[in-house]
């Protein structure tokens, strides 16, 4: 097991990654203690995993509240429901809540256990990839709005995150790859010693072998941690966490959410700002075609579909809430590990970018 | 004009405290720049204020949202209306919330702009005694849900407050006194010295001079700033600032909110509160009248209604949410300005005390 502890100025937790740490109740046990306890989990995962996770907790004191699988969960009808769900059960602030799920679970409860009775404690147990590697650091936690994904919202952070790669053994494939393409982006932003890693390990990661993936959500949530340590909330650096991202979402509403994964939306993403960043003089044509071979070693789409035209990315991407004035901030690279924000593009450039990479 | 920083770990701001510092619009002006501004009051105070405090925006990117007066508008309902708002005006993360009003305005307000793009800034501008005094400081925010008040909320620090005493003029004279008792709390749990100011210029302070005011409301939030400083979220030092509030609680929720304001009922909770310290021996009977004095010359009420049985009140006092284990915490003083938190008192003086306090 590795314990990769987060210390930020007002609050500190463990991040810990291996194999079966589900089923190792010591360290789940001795953290819950005599507290009260609430697990949010999913129709998909619970049969799966909540017996496991139940019996290593020992208190009786616990509940338990399951939801729908999927992002429509994430609404503030949920979050009401959950709320009013734990005050009928007169859960106090010393209750913990357990979010045993991936992205949508953590976010939903992460902003639950945010806003309730003003904060209670949280523990992160993803059960996808992308949430490993993504969702356990930084305290982003949110609702969706009509009007807007992840628009409600808070920084909270977790009290402890367990990474157990055994959870990942029944994630459908398109899923799990989907994750990939997230830690790609830490080797791409800061990290080029890990990029190389990954070009040398990226059929071990594919084929989940243990060690790979315990050595990949390691080196990303590292990399998150020096970021999100360096800027708590969100600025300037931790702008570069979105490498892609600004695509990507593009990509993703065009295709009314649900069709693209997001991790897939990232990986075509990551493509047009590496392609727009070698159009830029920034990096080399080796360069980029390093980074496309490794995505495509994972499997991952390199070419948005032909719906995404220029026009219609643009003006979803200068929507951006990143973007408070019109323009569009790009993550863009100066190398390979070697991220920088941006609003010094061609925007000819970045059409061609965005018309050369999807499918005609 | 009074200007009194605040430096949080994480954060710093000014509370400003004055007359007419709403017509002094540059400082306003300045804070504001060129940033988008929505301003959220409700239909008493916007009649009386709200052109005041547009004419010191310059910005024409301002919005108002308009609400009715009462507890009953920090709703989850008011909540989500007033998010759909912003996200259909496209308000940015680099919004300002001005909240223009007294507890209710500052409470959804604050929890608005907690949640909204995961927070954007406000600022306060408390229009009552209790909010100048007390809710300018702390970063509480919250809503009710029908179980329970303040049960939805979060921690979140305004960007500026503005203590204009001049908006005072307006406020019903049993709303002013109110916030009187919250005053007197200050002096009691941490400053002798001010409790002696109080003693000698209690009449001054009834009669709203606005010297006296800005010394009240300089004093009280200084005390409650040094308390939050030490102790950010709420825990044990925090604490001292429920004096008399536990009891308070109670005979509002037996009045059923409303018939009795909050101040007037914690006015009655110190009562109680050092009643028991004197019982207990903590303090002198001399200190004790001294207290009831003040309170008294306050025109605050000193006794509950008789509806307020020992048995009605300890079931309520049990429930609060600052108990966590079903025993009762209470504020005690050792000593005018000398406040502990203490489960170590007798119930039977607990009852006696409650039966006492109340009217026959």
């Amino acid at each position: 097991m590795i314990k990769l502890p987060l210390k930020l100025p007002s609050h500190s937790y463990d991040i810990l990654i291996g194999r079966n740490l589900l089923s190792e109740s010591d360290y789940i046990r001795q953290f819950i203690g005599s507290d009260k306890v609430i697990i949010l989990s999913n129709e998909t995962i619970a049969p799966l995993y909540l017996n496991k996770l139940k019996k290593s907790i020992s208190t009786e004191k616990y509940f338990e509240y399951i939801v729908s699988d999927g992002e429509s969960e994430k609404s503030l009808k949920q979050f009401e429901a959950i709320s009013t769900f734990m005050l009928e059960k007169k859960l106090d602030r010393r209750t913990i809540l357990l979010a045993l799920g991936g992205g949508v679970i953590g976010d939903l409860g992460g902003f639950v256990a945010a806003c309730y009775q003003r904060g209670i404690r949280y523990v992160q147990i993803p059960t996808t990839l992308l949430a490993q590697v993504d969702s356990s650091v930084g305290g982003k936690t949110a609702i969706n709005h009509t009007l807007g994904k992840n628009m409600i919202g808070a920084f909270h952070q977790p009290s402890l995150v367990i990474s157990d790669t055994s959870l990942l053994d029944t994630l459908p494939e398109r899923e799990f790859l989907s994750g990939i393409a997230e830690v790609i982006k830490y080797g791409l932003i800061r990290d080029y010693l890990f990029f190389e890693w990954l070009e040398n390990n990226i059929e071990s990661l594919v084929a989940r072998q243990s060690e790979a993936l315990s050595i990949a959500i390691r080196k990303s949530c590292e990399n998150k941690r020096d970021i999100v340590l360096k800027d708590e909330k969100e600025s300037n650096l931790r702008a570069i966490l979105n490498l892609g991202h600004t695509f990507g979402h593009a990509i993703e509403k065009l295709m009314d959410y649900g069709s693209w994964l997001h991790g897939e939306a990232v990986a075509v993403g990551i493509c047009m700002a590496c392609r727009l960043s070698r159009d830029e003089g920034l990096i080399s044509e080796k360069s980029y075609i390093r980074i496309e071979s490794v995505i495509k070693k994972a499997r991952l789409p390199t070419r948005a579909p032909k719906e995404c035209s220029p026009e219609k990315m643009v003006e979803i991407m200068q929507g951006d809430k990143k973007n408070s004035n019109g323009n569009i901030n790009l993550v863009l690279l100066r190398g390979i590990g070697d991220a920088i924000l941006s609003q010094k593009f061609s925007e000819a450039l970045l059409y061609r970018v965005i018309e050369e990479g999807k499918e005609s």
